[in-house]
Parts: structure tokens; sequence; C-alpha cells
């Protein structure tokens, strides 16, 4: 069994989604004062390599909380588009798996784009899906979607269409994935565990894949 | 694959540690004001079923993030304290598991306490570990021992002899675990995967196990 971290580190001067607060840090015990450390953590629900629950977006959507455990967990590919030349990934390109996705449970999107976490290039101008391709995806019956980039919508665009395609199927969205290029199996699968806490719109997870 | 949940939820009422304070969860980001909805999440890092790093209480001692991703998840074995009327787990009770215990990674205590969540009892009177008992199973190559209570040691000592021994050795500590009922084969997987937060001294995680 082999396990590959497939998360970006929580700290205080981490990327966050424009308009998101960084995480905040506190001591809270100590070993002098209390005989054991304890850290107080003020965060996001979506911060760094984190998950989307429907009502993150939608009205009446549904909550982490709402799902079985079994959603969080589950077979899962990898579609490379790191090395195509297009500021979209489209539906022509992603028709030659329809056969493979139909026997996942998760879709990757691998975008390369986690090399410039920390960086300005990060917010911009990673490959994202296009209206079309999303309709088409969520047609399949996948428990999440996910992504080496800050989202799958187009950051230029306000609406989150791509987003609201996939969780009104209660599509889970896996954003701010990192070191997929550590994946050398073409099947694995991959846990995203999120926090149980009650109506979580989202949670930071330590993503993982097992091969 | 059967995945079971083997967490408490965690919400603005729940048990926490004596000293420590409870989760504050504040409406961030709205669906009226912003489009999507975010909270904003303020925890100890011992929240709740969590892991013990050995910083939590050793000067010297590694940090969550210190450890590979491999030390999160293994084979486990839960010896079955629950139906025993003393208040202690003592060596001799766990000295006919020595050969089981040599095969595994992690030992998960059941005490049958997780019933008690939400009550006072929850604090009292759960069996807890012998130093002897726990300087015996602490010379085994564990990644982690883990109890359905609020901890490996007794209450009522103030020293924290049990959890010392076992971070010494850099074996993890999770605690508050439940729904150990639900496990029905000898012999499982564990993962306790922690948020991936900088000098972490403990992680609230979401603990499932795998058969």
């Amino acid at each position: 069994m082999k396990v590959t971290d497939l998360t970006h580190s929580i700290y205080s001067e981490m990327p966050v989604y424009p308009g998101t607060e960084q995480p905040i840090f506190q001591k809270a015990n100590t070993l002098e004062k209390d005989g054991f450390q304890e850290a107080k953590i003020t965060m996001y629900s979506h911060t760094g390599t984190h998950i989307d629950a429907p009502a993150h977006m939608l009205k009446n959507g549904l909550y982490l909380d709402d799902f079985e455990i079994d959603q969080f967990i589950g077979k899962a590919m990898i579609i490379d588009f790191s090395k195509v030349k297009t500021p979209y990934m489209e539906l022509d390109q992603l028709r030659p798996y329809e056969e493979k996705i139909k026997s996942v449970d998760f879709i990757i999107l691998k975008t390369g784009w986690s090399k410039y976490w920390g960086k300005p290039q990060y917010y911009e101008n990673f490959p994202s899906l296009t209206e079309e391709a999303a309709h088409w995806l969520s047609g399949f019956k996948l428990k999440g979607i996910g992504i080496d980039a800050i989202s799958v919508d187009d950051m230029k665009t306000a609406t989150f269409a791509v987003h609201k395609l996939f969780l009104k199927k209660d599509i889970l969205i896996i954003e701010n994935l990192t070191n997929l290029e550590s994946i050398d199996n073409e099947d694995f699968i991959i846990s995203i565990m999120p926090l149980k806490t009650k109506h979580a719109d989202g949670s930071p997870v330590r993503a993982f894949s097992i091969t």
C-alpha cells in the first residue's frame, strides 16, 4: 500500500481565495503553564486543499454532513491537461475517456498549476472547464471532481457556473490539490475525508491517494 | 470496501477537554452577499475525535507535520475492555494479544465510554491504562494507540504519564473515537489523517475504518 499526500500545508501566510481570510494560529495551552500544548486555530471552511458541499453555492444544497461517509473515498482517475496549451478544458478533450470515467467515482483534473502555489500566477490563467464540458461530466455518477488549481471555474467569471453544474448533481468539488505528479498508477483510491462539523458548507481535508 | 465513520460531530456545544474551549462557528460569506457560503471556524487543535503529536506533551517532541503520511493509516485491531469490570486496563489483560499486536500498526482500546458523549459521565471512571500496561505496549512498533474515551490517562492524575510513555516512542494517541461497535472484522485498516497545519501539536481528524 503506497500512500501519497495530495495536500498543501496550512500556515498563516498561505494563499487563500480572494475575499476570504488567511488562517490564524494562537497558542492556547503551553507546556509551561498547562503541562500540554494546544493551538487555537481560526480558519475558513474552504482553506487550502478543501472540498465544496452543494450548500456552498446552492440555496437548498446538501451540507457535507448530509452525505454518507462513502461519498468521501473511492476509485479515481487523473485526466492530464498539464501539457495541453489551451486555456480551457473542453468536451472534445474529455470524450476519449468516456468508458474509463464510467468506472470511477472521482475525476481529478491535472492542470499543473500547483507549482505556482504561493505566487501571483496561481490565480491566473489556469485551465478551467467549459460549461459544456462540465455539463457532460456532471452526467456521470461521480462522487467528486478535483483540480490542482484554486477553482474549477474561470476566475474571470463571477457566476460559478461550473461549480453549480456539479453541485446540483451532488458531485463534490475538491480544489487546491497538489503533488499529482507523484501518482504513477492509472487506477488509485482517493480519500478526501472532511472534518465532521455540523452544517459544513465545505472543509479543509487531508487528501491522499492509495495505490 | 466497507467504510465506517469513527468520529464524533464537531458543534458549538460539544464536550471538550477541561481547560480548553468549545469551537466557534461564524458566518463569513453568505449566498446573499457573496454568492457563496463559507464559515469561519475557531477550534482547538485537540477538538473532538483528534490525535496527539509528541509535541503536545514533550519539550522536544515531533509535530504531526514531522511524520511521513504513512504514520496516519495502517492495520489495526480492537482490544475490548467494554465488558471488563475494572477501572484499569492492565498488563495481564493485554498479554494474551501479544502475537496479534506484533502484526498491527494501531491498537484501539474499546472502553464503551463513547455512549456517554455529552454527559457528565463521559469524564468519569472510564477504564484507563496502568503505567505498567502502557510501558509494555510502548515497546511494540506501533504507529498509534486509540481510545473511545476522553484520555488514555486517568483524569484524576495530572502527570499524563501514559501519554508521555507513548509519545516518547513517537506513538500517536487518538482520543474520543466512537462507533467502534460497528467494526465487526478482526482485521481492518484505520485512517486518522490530520489537517496539514504547520507545527501541529495535534489535529481534529475524521477517523474511519476500512474493512
